[in-house]
């Protein structure tokens, strides 16, 4: 009873802090600015949380965990490998979207925030390539796919698509995010995905 | 006579540049040491080249261009279009070892060239979107490629392309080449040329 009870205080405060920083990023947000949303002390606040930082790996960790619940899911469905790869990489899409608007990603704030979540970042990447790893070899059992090295065809496709974001996001030397990006992100993440498919299927 | 002449200490400068650019980097060179390399003298030099940032953009265009004469060569030539496109992607990583050699290229030369061949940059960029829709078109002539947008697909297998030599040349924040580095650019491109193949084949 206790422990639910915190639980939905926890999350209380990652909703509020997701919005904040959502609104106007790290650098401009304070504790005080959380505790007041959702009307709590701010020496409750620091019960739950030792500073700002930490609540914002928290809200990166639970957008991450979303992510890899839902693939999850589908990677347990019945459909088929390709069907999955798409999935990845439109829900893969949507974390990106919320990262960004997290960060909002100019520059500045990205260097900022970049080594808080270098560790989350980390793990992410290799939860990731066992899922890709996983649908390839789905793809294989299914005959659907042609790949003889899961390995590196699943480190090919997830950096490829690291590429692609990394591309756009940095083009002409800022770091910035818009619109206009995101789609541009999204289209050729898209068609790549759908090249790589045909690429490997049988 | 005379222009031929002319042609040959052109060449003769831009042959001894490249090697000192390559050694030193644009920075720790001066038009004395080129001058020197090839017993001229500095004010002979100075009749050819104003400064030795006019002599660095006509090495670049140098490397473009004979990229561009080879790539014609093969164009011209009776093979098939998925030939052709493997030969692109040869080619321009032997340009890139080139350009990359040529610029030393840690985080502060690369800032500092980048102004010097940005419009050298801008024009080869649309003579490969030109020679990559040829190859493409040729290759749904010969009916070995199913392609119905060929500017959509070339332009996204030139910018998936740059997006891995960017990501490889730029991880961990510094723009540094090695020959690790050059390697994983070389087999990524490789392993996405060959993905693109069959998934654009009929």
């Amino acid at each position: 009873m206790e422990k639910e009870h915190s639980q939905i205080i926890l999350n209380k405060i990652l909703v509020a802090a997701q919005k904040r920083f959502g609104h106007y990023g790290l650098s401009k947000t304070t504790m005080n600015d959380i505790a007041d949303d959702i009307g709590m002390s701010k020496a409750s606040l620091y019960y739950y949380f030792k500073d700002k930082e930490h609540i914002y790996s928290a809200v990166v960790e639970k957008e991450q965990n979303y992510f890899v619940q839902e693939m999850r899911k589908i990677i347990q469905s019945p459909n088929k490998a390709e069907w999955m790869l798409v999935e990845y990489v439109r829900l893969r899409l949507e974390l990106l979207k919320e990262l960004l608007s997290l960060g909002k990603f100019s520059q500045g704030s990205y260097q900022e925030v970049r080594p808080l979540i270098q560790s989350l970042l980390t793990e992410f990447r290799k939860k990731e390539t066992a899922m890709v790893s996983a649908i390839l070899k789905l793809g294989v059992a299914k005959k659907e796919f042609n790949v003889t090295n899961i390995n590196k065809h699943s480190a090919f496709f997830l950096d490829t698509l690291r590429a692609i974001r990394q591309m756009i996001l940095s083009d002409g030397g800022t770091m910035d995010i818009s619109k206009e990006r995101y789609l541009a992100i999204s289209q050729q993440s898209k068609m790549f995905t759908e090249i790589f498919i045909k690429g490997v299927s049988l």
